[in-house]
């Protein structure tokens, strides 16, 4: 039982909120759980569980200790300077993760095996001979986190050869580390599908760009599931139409829900998928958080506390 | 070296014989390798490399002691009375397995997040809420050979619940193993996604039919990646058009290349794939086959015999 003093908010614009106040009643009976916009008196709340909440309305709790993300992704947290001087928690639930996993294994795979090049009534193989084998496609992972992680796990497995490229080296089995402005190069032009899985910070806006899209390999594919900002949408446009990049499979992007005039819906090589690949459960999510304010309670350590300087 | 007395005939309509050709001369370098039509003496010839050979070609070779198939799958050769005294050894390169473990992790995942679902201009998420987890899917494998234990481990690995059905009971981690006729009707009321995977033999023969098409949830998807003859065709069209079966994605067919008449090309639910969920390799092919020669010259055991019983 959660030894509480004051009410919880739960505040999303975006979120399934009926579903987490389920799971969340469920899970702890006790909470003083106020659901916005019924929050009663602004000053009892002392935690908020949130995804893109309301902009500007954390400021006015006044008595608020910490927020815990439903997400993965806390930019727009972090962008709030009126909560500046609060801890952010951000989702860590196993299902978050397992969700990338089955999206990006799925898109590699059909990018290995040129799935979408099948046509009605053509009977006739995508491929060129001894292609086949996963080990004939280099699957490149940008962003070496715990999600990165999990898909270069899951992607060795099966038999790719699989590299990455992080701030910092990493020991994956089977996964060769690359760092550093000379690393970025080696490890992009060894690059046949790229895997861009990077937090969404300062450092990598626009991470891939005009000159780092030329670092990859002619024909080489592109997933990005981290975050839109870290593409340059025109360099990669430009990139798809001279066949520098062979595909690009999309589901971040800068503006969300993608306005329905953007040049990527119509362009022949992208696949928009609607920032779908990995959503926060419910049923797991709610206890992950009911245990980070347990232990924020008891002043133990918790996964997924946000670092400002980091910015994930 | 192989110490062989007499030729290898190589013979396809199918296959890629310039590449296999190359690769077989590349690793034995003595071998007398005659490449059909230009087959020299027939008295020569003392075993035979063959995919889809020209029909009745085998029985004019008196001299012949063995067939090795370039492919896994040996019905036509079986059904060819001719050489009905010859033994015949399958392909069993693990590059075969390897293409059908992609295929069906690339075709299962899409099921599991209908993928088919993104549609241009469509910001909307396909799911319900709380069935992204892998393990909400119940994938069934019929038939738990080399191919099918292959596919169970991978999708187990990937965190789908996995069952399997199989003549004989089989000991695969974390996969239920049904077996017999009430097996059948547990096995297939428990599949939300259903991986055909079994030879063509007269048992399989329209296995899944009405009847057993009926045992499945309502909504079940169906891969076919084994043999046509294991569906009966107009049973599986039926049961799309009711509803019943939600999707099928289907790569192998009693008529190949499947003819452009065929209903399945205009089935709304239905993926027509052409019988390229895997290729014999030839870099890596080559090798086993003349491993298997060399085997037969020294009376050793030889992965990939054809017991005429059972008919694999």
């Amino acid at each position: 039982m959660l030894n509480l003093q004051g009410a919880v908010l739960l505040s999303s614009t975006e979120e399934n909120i009926p579903r987490w106040t389920e799971e969340l009643k469920k899970n702890a009976p006790d909470i003083d759980l106020r659901v916005w916009p019924d929050v009663g008196r602004e000053e009892d709340i002392e935690f908020a569980i949130v995804a893109r909440p309301p902009a500007g309305d954390l400021a006015r709790y006044s008595n608020l200790r910490a927020i815990f993300s439903m997400w993965a992704g806390v930019a727009d947290l972090l962008a709030d300077e009126s909560i500046s001087h609060l801890p952010i928690y951000r989702m860590t639930d196993p299902g978050l993760t397992v969700g990338i996993v089955i999206y990006v294994v799925h898109h590699v795979t059909g990018l290995h095996i040129l799935a979408d090049e099948y046509k009605p009534r053509l009977w006739a193989h995508p491929f060129r001979v001894d292609n086949l084998s996963p080990e004939c496609s280099c699957v490149g992972i940008l962003g070496l986190g715990v999600l990165g992680t999990a898909c270069a796990n899951a992607l060795v497995d099966l038999g790719f050869r699989v590299i990455g490229y992080s701030n910092t080296r990493k020991e994956i089995p089977g996964v060769e580390s690359f760092v550093g402005q000379d690393g970025l190069k080696d490890f992009l032009g060894q690059t046949d599908i790229l895997v861009c899985i990077l937090p969404n910070t300062a450092e990598t806006h626009n991470f891939m760009n005009r000159q780092t899209l030329a670092y990859l390999p002619t024909g080489a594919k592109i997933i990005n599931c981290g975050r839109g900002e870290s593409i340059d949408d025109d360099a990669l446009l430009e990139a798809l139409r001279s066949g520098h990049i062979s595909k690009a499979v999309l589901d971040v992007f800068r503006t969300e829900p993608l306005p329905p005039e953007h040049p990527y819906w119509e362009e022949p090589n992208v696949l928009v998928t609607p920032h779908c690949a990995s959503k926060p459960d419910p049923v797991s999510g709610s206890v992950r958080i009911l245990d980070k304010i347990e232990s924020f309670l008891k002043n133990e350590p918790i996964e997924g506390m946000v670092d400002r300087h980091r910015a994930y």
